[in-house]
């Protein structure tokens, strides 16, 4: 299994190493999540045609639905992602034939927030099929999101806290000065002052949009902005950098 | 100006984009950090031939050296980061003519620790050249790293953060459970203990060296390791994750 970060949105974002490894793929593996990402497979169908070898396959399923009525967050991903391992256990065993390599790409890098890895290792604890695998790395939407706005992640010598919208919203921004927040539905940072923010919709696509400038300032306006497009597209992905104005040292 | 990041160490790190950027530079600008780190030279050299357009030049200026005795390290940071903006401002204005394009080629993401979008922001402050710039993201060396641990940078909502060696020495890991440790020649990791240590040197190249494993039982292996590798070889870039074992939560 070769699972492949293929960057943030823009199809230049695929590494040499991407684009080779998708031409050593015999069978890709496609989690569809239904119509309203039609755009994002689409664009994955795409990079296959454009890089795969002749005669590699395309499976599709349809994504297990995640329980999102549930009350724990963690225990209803972690519930989701059994079921997503007993989808991939049963690609593995009923779509790749002996010493085929199987494919799942994967939008940004497959270490940031991602659960196709622990999948995998979720697959191999199970014990029905067995497989190697390797991770080719990806341009994440963090280093697309500071490249567009063309400012550092991390400023000299100091730390950079990568987070979610929940936490943020649970436990504020703590006393760090620099924050990248992703998965964020509810603007958490609604609750913050003092900071910059640097936000970003559909990175590196046509869609793109960017918005910065002080949170009290802004901050209307990108809730605006992020509701009229996540209405007329249906769906957004989107993250920002926090940067505290008055550093504390 | 092309701020162009070319991934931690394997050429096959470049993305499309970089390849096309690469592909538009006039005059490449090249800091030479002296004998010892000799190979990253070579290697940006071997990019530009392979992907460089015809006629396209390489200017080689020796990175002025920071004051490694100062006493205070963000402080001769900044003032070393002026110097190299005098440098940068004499390249502009001397070696690219009206209408060309100057490209600097920066080892992982350009926003990860990277001074040069801080040092093009002080050379236009100054006024004295006028040029429009845009940043190209890389594969970071923390991406690289944790495709080749095949480990997730992030677990399923939690955060994690990014800081230095020397910031881990003073401070200590705080109540995060994952943190990544970036610039670390001393190797902090020796006052921690309860973490899973995920390191790596020369990600992506042929000298490429991983070592994973409870950091009370691998740690003086890497500590015996790094010392040796850098002995041979005159330089070292490394990183590593830590992992908390019984995680707070």
């Amino acid at each position: 299994m070769l699972v492949i970060g293929i960057g943030a949105g823009d199809p230049e974002h695929l590494t040499l190493q991407a684009v080779k490894a998708i031409g050593r793929v015999d069978v890709f593996f496609v989690l569809d999540k239904g119509e309203v990402k039609g755009e994002l497979v689409r664009l994955r169908r795409w990079m296959v045609e454009e890089y795969g070898r002749g005669g590699c396959r395309v499976v599709e399923v349809r994504d297990p639905e995640r329980d999102r009525g549930a009350v724990g967050y963690v225990g209803a991903v972690e519930e989701w992602r059994s079921r997503r391992a007993e989808v991939f256990e049963r690609f593995i065993g009923e779509e790749l034939g002996e010493g085929e390599t199987g494919g799942v790409l994967v939008w940004g890098d497959p270490g940031v927030y991602d659960s196709t890895l622990a999948i995998l290792e979720e697959v191999l604890g199970r014990g029905v099929v067995a497989f190697e695998y390797e991770v080719v790395p990806g341009i994440s939407s963090v280093s697309a999101l500071t490249a567009r706005h063309r400012t550092s992640l991390t400023q000299v010598g100091r730390p950079v806290h990568i987070t979610t919208g929940r936490r943020l919203e649970a436990e504020g921004v703590g006393d760090v000065d620099d924050v990248v927040v992703m998965l964020d539905a509810r603007c958490a940072f609604g609750g913050v002052s003092g900071f910059d923010i640097y936000w970003g919709a559909y990175l590196g696509t046509p869609d793109e949009i960017l918005v910065s400038g002080a949170v009290e300032e802004v901050g209307e306006r990108i809730r605006e902005v992020r509701a009229e497009a996540r209405e007329r597209k249906g769906w957004i992905m989107d993250t920002y950098l926090l940067r505290r104005r008055e550093p504390t040292e």
